[in-house]
């Protein structure tokens, strides 16, 4: 046997710790919330609680923390917020597969009038209307990266014509991906558009109103990524014309406001950026955080890094 | 060119004529509705309307009709009501596809929480909760029909182990599909059961208070078969309970009235028996009439029988 290094790990909540519990030999637990700023003390690797985790980033400041370890898999606002000196390593693996399958719920909702059967269920009241459906459209689907892969396999199965999109123009088993360049050409075509980028300089308000009047009337925006990727108020003002219809995860601001307009807008589904949050996500973070222990004993560099340090 | 058979052809509204106008030659296009009775002249193909189509049935005992189309798969309750010497026919390849994608619909509905953010959307409430998923979970599917097969199909990338089940044991091109006898064995390893089966007396109320017994704490049933497979005042006791969670898209009776238990039940997911009903349903029936003209112009035997002549 190799020796392998002493570490200390920051585990988010009690939850956590119970589960990861015992520790391996040579790793001591401790129990870090965001609220316990300062930290005090010399961490190896400091996982982040799930939701609002970002808020945590400035305490950091005033301890050693080696590796930082989100539960989530957009990074986007992290860069101004950590200190520096610190590597930042997301969630990959965790929650591509939860957040296509709301993917595919927002669009079976959206297609099949689901939202409409549950007011009515609320009302006690039968009533028969007739939906676009899914089977026979043509859906354009921006970002093919881990989520986006995930979405595509799902979809597959449903008769539809898939056409995707990525910065780039490239070949892989799937056929060929289109250039964002192509976007304003390519839009029209579809019933059914898919974003499933990261949010970032290039993609904050790709959704513009330009974007929106290249849908075809009545088409669907679908958002499982970051609200900031839609511009709000244009798509607000198309909803409400009845130019297109959306399926919103996610929305800008979030949580959406009381009052907001996109609350009340027509042709609109939203759910609470719920993507990646399933009742197996607690288990799902798991393996991540026992790799990256395994990793920091062996001296090995922490997987899947994405700034820093 | 061979001679073809001069035929009359019955369609059911003005819709299904302009679509299928004009008629080849040799065909003579008639439009009856089921309020039209009686018929008064010999018909070869009679189209039946989509919904509600058995009641039209007895009003053809005067007249003389060869076939009778129907816009649907089912055709319980179709036996009794049929005159003597005519064949029925049922719609083969129009609905299973759109019947399996509500089946997804519901199923991802009842896991992710969509009716919950439905109501929530209409209170212009952010309200953030946990929902089950649909990764990592066992799936019974019990028929492996037409409608049953496209459930699976669409299933299968949602990383779910699925166990499928038919009257008799046998294996296909997926594996093993285990016989119905075995079913009070599996049920209580299922996380999820969906009802696949046609309606007739072996399935009447095959989900009885003993099946729903035998499926796990927290289970969800799935019916988009018919109503009465299900035994309701048993599924309303277990959902009240919250022994059980259900997503129906179909009920007994149907259509539910107002102030039916079913109603105010937790745990459940109804949709207004919307399974074949999409926008492209129309357009989707085309081809069956188109074939069967087809067939009795060139003294084929009519596709699909399903009942006489």
């Amino acid at each position: 046997m190799t020796e392998s290094r002493s570490i200390t790990v920051a585990l988010p909540d009690d939850a956590t710790l119970a589960r990861l519990s015992p520790p391996p030999a040579g790793v001591e637990f401790v129990v870090w919330t965001a609220e316990d700023a300062p930290l005090g003390r010399s961490i190896d690797l400091l996982v982040l609680p799930y939701m609002g985790s970002t808020a945590a980033l400035p305490h950091l400041a005033d301890s050693t923390v080696a590796i930082v370890q989100s539960q989530s898999l957009g990074f986007d606002g992290v860069q101004q917020l950590l200190p520096p000196g610190i590597a930042y390593c997301n969630a990959i693996g965790v929650h591509e597969g939860p957040t296509a399958e709301l993917a595919l719920a927002l669009i079976l909702s959206a297609q099949r009038g689901l939202r409409e059967a549950a007011v009515a269920q609320e009302a006690g009241a039968w009533e028969h209307d007739s939906y676009p459906g899914l089977a026979g459209h043509s859906v354009l689907l921006i970002g093919v990266g881990g989520v986006g892969r995930e979405i595509e396999k799902r979809l597959q199965p449903f008769d539809v014509a898939i056409t995707r999109m990525a910065r780039t123009a490239r070949e892989d088993e799937r056929g060929g991906i289109l250039a964002m360049s192509s976007l304003h050409e390519v839009l029209p075509q579809a019933e059914i558009v898919v974003i499933a980028v990261p949010l970032g300089e290039e993609t904050r308000h790709l959704v513009s109103g330009e974007f929106l009047d290249r849908m075809r009337q009545g088409a669907l925006l679908v958002n499982i990524s970051r609200g900031a990727v839609v511009d709000t108020d244009a798509l607000v003002e198309r909803l409400e014309s009845g130019a297109v219809r959306a399926a919103l995860d996610v929305t800008d601001p979030e949580p959406l406001p009381a009052g907001h307009p996109l609350w009340s807008a027509p042709g609109l589904v939203i759910t609470p950026h719920a993507g990646g949050h399933v009742q197996t996500m607690p288990t799902r973070i798991d393996p991540v955080i026992r790799d990256q222990i395994v990793r920091l004993q062996n001296n090995l560099p922490p997987a899947n890094v994405v700034i820093g340090p």
